[in-house]
């Protein structure tokens, strides 16, 4: 049964301790996409007062705005689309930009000390940039690709600004975030299915008609 | 006479203190060449046995491997004229790697905590990024425009890995720099040179026939 199993041997070295006041489907999202955003924030210092900007809203955009709430961060949320302001500010951003409105974008020029860039396809980093304070980075967690059209180096070599990337996590950091969660209470905004349903809640993932994440009721399989 | 006085009034906050070991025309281009080097060294932690890779080897490569010498690290020259080796070796660097040779660039797979990448031109990152040990850095000191071919942020998801810009630095750390430089009696390379030469000194430049920076003897505007 592989994943799906009910049970598996692990060496402890890897077997994570989930606080006990988390909701256990609430819970599995964050061995993904929470530590997938978790770990670029800690790398990078985030903490109270921080300027923190995520780009794109999904099962990672909507980890990094609470984790870098949690933390004390001002979180912006970037986002295409103005129907997702309203989920943002629920889970804790401070606003969001419309990325593809110049005049709101401009309006946050120099803002962050880190963009989160969860957005899995080829896009342009460009109009991002300048919207990073001096010394400021934008880490890749979502798109492993080329950069086009190509980055270009001038805004980022005036003023010290970088572009990392960065792949979930190690173990302590996991049990670290975690901890976190616990302590601050939170999880990820999840949809329990049905192992039957998969094929159409696999159609919907495809159209984006999912928040933020679906979780297996592994019970559901013995059906 | 601009630039070219023989004296100025600044505001104190913008004078520095030259260390009175070191020779005034070796020094000059210290506050450049040696600054825009000296400030990514410092800021990307470079200390005792780090792993530093220099790429180019010319007024800002040189102070590059000084520096970062000076300050204890293993420093590794990227070029592709295997007739600069003599000279990366005699300015301290520990090896040469010939970027245009795949097995030798394989073979420093990994290795980099930071590489400094003074080329002014366009060119191609990507072969450098395997070079860069996990959370490494690669940063631009040279070169304001657009990265082509395409840069490839899969690597750099993997391995947390940055592509960066720097520029100059401030006097505060220009000051620190100077007074390193008087401590370990580092300056640049250079050939005095008469303002009446400049011509033609300015098409040896252009031929990068140049070791590593002129300096004009001011006094020779008298003539």
């Amino acid at each position: 049964m592989g994943g799906y199993s009910e049970k598996i041997t692990v060496d402890e070295h890897f077997v994570l301790r989930v606080p006990s006041n988390l909701d256990l489907g609430s819970t599995a999202p964050l061995l993904c996409a929470g530590i997938t955003t978790w770990s670029p924030l800690k790398y990078w210092n985030v903490g109270k007062g921080s300027n923190v900007a995520v780009v794109g809203l999904g099962g990672l955009g909507h980890m990094a705005i609470k984790l870098a709430n949690g933390l004390g961060a001002n979180v912006t949320l970037f986002s295409r689309s103005p129907e997702k302001v309203n989920d943002a500010i629920a889970l804790g951003a401070k606003k969001v930009v419309i990325s593809t409105d110049k005049i709101q974008m401009k309006a946050v020029t120099g803002e962050f000390d880190l963009i989160i860039d969860t957005v899995p396809y080829v896009h342009d980093l460009n109009p991002y940039i300048p919207t990073l304070a001096a010394s400021g980075t934008l880490v890749l967690v979502g798109y492993l690709g080329e950069l086009e059209p190509a980055l270009n180096t001038g805004p980022m070599v005036m003023k010290r600004k970088s572009v990392a990337g960065s792949l979930i996590g190690g173990i302590a950091e996991t049990q670290e975030m975690l901890d976190f969660c616990g302590k601050h209470n939170i999880t990820s905004e999840i949809e329990i299915i049905k192992m039957q349903d998969i094929n159409d809640v696999y159609e919907r993932m495809l159209k984006s008609d999912v928040r933020y994440r679906f979780v297996i009721d592994m019970s559901s399989l013995k059906n």
